[in-house]
C-alpha cells in the first residue's frame, strides 16, 4: 500500500517510551537528527516496534510548518 | 522564542508553489530528503520564503506516525 | 509497510476535486458514510487517484474527536 | 452547533480506557470497523463518556490521509 | 451536541476568502486577536459563513503547541 | 526565529500537568478563556515550563475548524 503522505523518511529507531496508553518512538533519521513520534501503545505493540528497527517517519504535508 | 515541538528540522527551501489560498514549500534536509510543507499563502508572504532560504521544518510529535 | 495510525478504513472512491494546489477526494466507506481528506494534488497524481479505486482513508487517532 | 469538520461519523462507544493525562475512546461505526480516538481524560469527564454511549466520531478533512 | 475538543473560543467573523478548493477564515476572538482557519470551501458553503457571524473557533489540545 | 503558524496568542501558564509521557499546559490568554496544550513531558521539561510563565499558544490554521 503507497500512502498518499508527502513526508516519509526512512531511519532507525533508537529509544521507544511506553506511558500508560500514548508511547513516544525516537528514529534516528541520519545526519545526527533523531525525530520524536508520538503513538499510541497499542501501535507500539501491533507493530512490534522497538530499538533497531527499520522503520519511516510519516507526515501529512498539512502537520509541518516552517521556521525562519 | 523556543517552540515545544519535538521536531526542528534544518534545511533549505528548493521550490514555493502558491496556489489560490494554500502554498507547498518544499525544504532539502539532506541525505537527498525532501520535506514538504502545506501552509497559508499568507506565511509564505510574511516569513519572505524563496527558494535558498535556510529554514527549519517543524512538526509536533503527536503528528509523525510510523511505517514499518 | 503497516502504519501505526489506527484507523484505517477501506471504501471506494466516489470523488476527487484538485484545486490549484490542494485536492480533496471522497471515499465511499459504506453504509451511506463518505470521508472527505484533503491532500495534495501531488498525492492525487502520484497515487493515481481516480473515482472507483478501492482505497483506505487514513486517520491518526490523536485527530479523531468525540461529539456527544 | 454545526461544526465545519468534514467527517462526522455516528458510532457506538465500545471502549473507554483512561491513561494518566490521555484516554483512548473505540467507538463501533458499524460494518465490523471500529475507530479508535486519543483524546484528553478531561473530555472523556465532561462529556461522561462511557461504553453504550451513542457519539459521533469527529474528523477534519485536512487529517484524512488516502492509502492505495 | 458537545464536543471532545478542549478548544472552543467565541469570536465573530471578520473575513473569508475562498480559493478552489480551501478557503481560509478569520476570527476576531476579542483583545486584538485574531485566529485563522483554514478549512474546505464545502464547510465555508454549508455553515453558511460569512463576515459578521458569531462562531466558535475549535482547536484539539494536541494541536496546540507552547512557545517561550 | 518567526513561525509559520497563523495563530500565536499570548497568554500566561496557570496549570502544568504532567502525565507518564503526555503534559497539559494551561494557558490564560485573558478574557477568562483558558487554552489546553497537549505536549510531550520532553517539551515541558526542556522550555521548563511552569505556572506563571508568559508563553505563546501556537496552532496552524489547518488545525482550527469553525462552529456556528
Amino acid at each position: 500500500m503507497k500512502i498518499s503522505a508527502r513526508n516519509q523518511i526512512p531511519g532507525v529507531i533508537v529509544q521507544v517510551t511506553k506511558g500508560q496508553t500514548t508511547a513516544h518512538v525516537r528514529v534516528d533519521i541520519g545526519n545526527g537528527t533523531i525525530v520524536t513520534s508520538s503513538i499510541t501503545n497499542e501501535s507500539v505493540d501491533e507493530l512490534q516496534l522497538k530499538v533497531g528497527d527499520h522503520v519511516v517517519a510519516i507526515v501529512k504535508a498539512s502537520d509541518v510548518m516552517i521556521g525562519k
